[in-house]
């Protein structure tokens, strides 16, 4: 197996040219230099060996500044230096992606699992690698991201507790790498889509930014002082489980009064269930009483949306992130509750913290997919970009 | 009135030796290098123009690396290059301290005021700003750092709104310049106290921290990704405005369900005075009731050490700290309610995160005034440190 080829970036001024050249290239020198505050000699010192390496080119395309003076030649990533595959593990199905060095998907495959357990994922991640392989432009993959749900140990490759998949200490890393013959990086799959969302997706020019997913759980990816909020001991933006619900209800977790026990997905369906005394039904049963107006239904979706909008406003007192984007598999049926959600958002948003920005942002697994290929190029960079 | 000095800190590689230096000096150049991960030749390249501005000096203490080999001259700031001073403001009183280019605390001067208007404020600054500069060993004051209560435009120079000291967009920062004919840098009071944590104090060695004061307001600063949070519209930290508490608690800033409605000194002696029907009990009243056992004071510091303990919970779930230091005025009565605080962390943290260390610092209000001085230092070198 060959070990992750290395982008050289040496210093963080390095690191700053590099990403700011992947996010935003074709960009022209100047450009760089607005955006990052460094010398023209430093953005050329750190330029020289990404061309040297074959990371980066000068663009085909160049023009000249307001149609005068002479030509600059913008500077873009080579993106078919690198093939990277990336994988969103759910439940039952695995999908996967393929991107070049931009990050910009070329062709998408997916594998269901008859169980969770890490033995059929495993070969389900197997095959989609292979798939994506054989359609790589170059016949290769140069890495492959893997997003799991849980607390993921990235350094140590190792999925240390994954509730949703029933894993517990899954050296994922190493498994897997010995199944493809190709270099793995595993990482949490909220923080995963946060990274992409921060350099490619809606968060691109937002100097803080928040990543709340809300489904069958109620995850959250925070982007502040430069970085991806890691966590000391591995655990940050488990905003599902602030305490912010009654303590009679138990959460999925153990724990008594965490927001997951009103908001996610299940907490709705099993209280309109009881409510109803119908234990068959389902979740889009749920959004279908919803929408005519079922007293229950709409009670419980408003509830929902008040622990939410109050999950928000504490995540905003405590962080002020510029930008939150709500992501996930229950934004389709976002109409329910969002009045809800705005409502106690603003009543508990502490002084100038209410201008945050909210934004909806539909996502497929194909996007969490491709946060964990992002993952890879991040990984290629020294862990920093 | 001359402008802040500023420290020839060029590029990031560059704040980070000078920061390495000013927070371990003296300290050698192979250490430094061990620490920030930078090249000699970058330490070289940063530590060159710090030199030859007077603020870094090889330091007169050589030594040995284990009493074999040649000597190795130690890098330290030169202590006497600038002289500081901060000051914290209080509703009835401001302290001032006097510090080095090192942030060692010199000389301390306090001075009370007759109301917590501005133009008291500012006479009671200016006079220990005055007193200050007559016992700095230059003669001179390099700068003043003011640390205030509220929400503050550090960029700007602007109070927003102090509701403690009941002031609205107040130019602190150009009053008391134009008063003392010296640069002055405004901040918040309790982000000082952080940055002062983070540097000099118990976070010296933490990669990320929180600290939390707990007394007339309860407060947070946050250091993560190599930086103090900003928040993007100035408000972070709000830790004492999360809706924790029952909806039907109204806080001294106007919301529902604030942590401040059940934990802050206030909302203590509020709810021991109703229970008792005494309106004239004092805070120290109802720390002697506790500890005589009274049951409604029993119950009042039960009850805030519950909320602040589930406060520390939602903190440590998302942003996931290594170290969390509890300061502030009530800290000398933490034993009145640390066990109910330490019991609700526990059930609330999630995972991993409960690893996160939770000490004790007492502060004085010198304290916070180091801090203040610590932003000019901050200010000095550009902002970032
Ligand atoms: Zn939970
Ligand atoms: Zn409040």
């Amino acid at each position: 197996m060959t070990d992750l080829e290395r982008i050289p970036v040496r210093s963080p001024a390095s690191v700053a040219v590099f990403r700011r050249i992947l996010t935003h290239g074709p960009i022209g020198r100047v450009d760089i230099a607005r955006a990052t505050g460094l010398s023209q000699a430093m953005i050329t010192k750190a330029v020289t060996p990404l061309m040297a390496a074959g990371f980066v080119e000068e663009s085909e395309f160049t023009r000249t500044e307001n149609g005068v003076g002479r030509p600059i030649s913008p500077l873009a990533v080579v993106r078919n230096r690198t093939y990277l595959a990336g994988i969103k593990v759910t439940a039952d199905r695995s999908y996967g992606v393929l991107t070049d060095l931009g990050a910009d998907p070329l062709a998408q495959v997916e594998a269901g699992h008859a169980n969770s357990g890490p033995d059929e994922v495993l070969r389900a991640m197997n095959q989609i690698a292979r798939e994506l392989r054989r359609r790589s432009p170059s016949g290769r993959l140069d890495g492959i991201g893997v997003a799991v749900s849980g607390d993921v140990d990235r350094a140590a490759g190792v999925v240390r507790d994954s509730p949703l998949l029933g894993w517990r200490s899954v050296p994922l890393r190493e498994r897997l790498q010995a199944l493809t013959g190709t270099p793995v990086t595993v990482e949490n799959d909220v923080r995963a889509l946060t990274l992409t969302e921060n350099m490619f997706g809606a968060g691109r020019d937002a100097a803080t930014l928040a990543v709340v997913t809300i489904g069958a759980g109620i995850g959250c990816g925070l982007f502040l002082n430069g970085r991806i909020v890691q966590g000391a001991h591995g655990v940050s933006g488990e905003i599902g489980h602030l305490p912010l619900a009654p303590g009679d209800l138990v959460c999925t977790c153990g724990r008594r009064g965490c927001v997951e026990t009103v908001a996610s997905t299940r907490a709705i369906v099993d209280r309109v269930r009881s409510a109803a005394g119908k234990a068959a039904l389902t979740i889009d049963d749920v959004f279908d009483l919803a929408r005519r107006g079922d007293p229950d239904a709409v009670a419980a979706f408003a509830a929902a949306g008040e622990m939410i909008g109050a999950a928000l406003a504490a995540l905003v007192n405590l962080v002020g992130p510029e930008l939150v984007i709500i992501a996930g598999e229950s934004v389709t049926e976002y109409d329910l509750y969002a009045d809800r959600l705005r409502a106690t958002f603003a009543e508990h948003a502490f002084g100038a913290a209410i201008d945050c920005d909210i934004v909806l942002t539909p996502h497929t697994f194909n996007d969490w997919a491709r946060g964990a290929a992002v993952c890879v190029i991040e990984e290629m960079a020294g862990g920093s970009l």
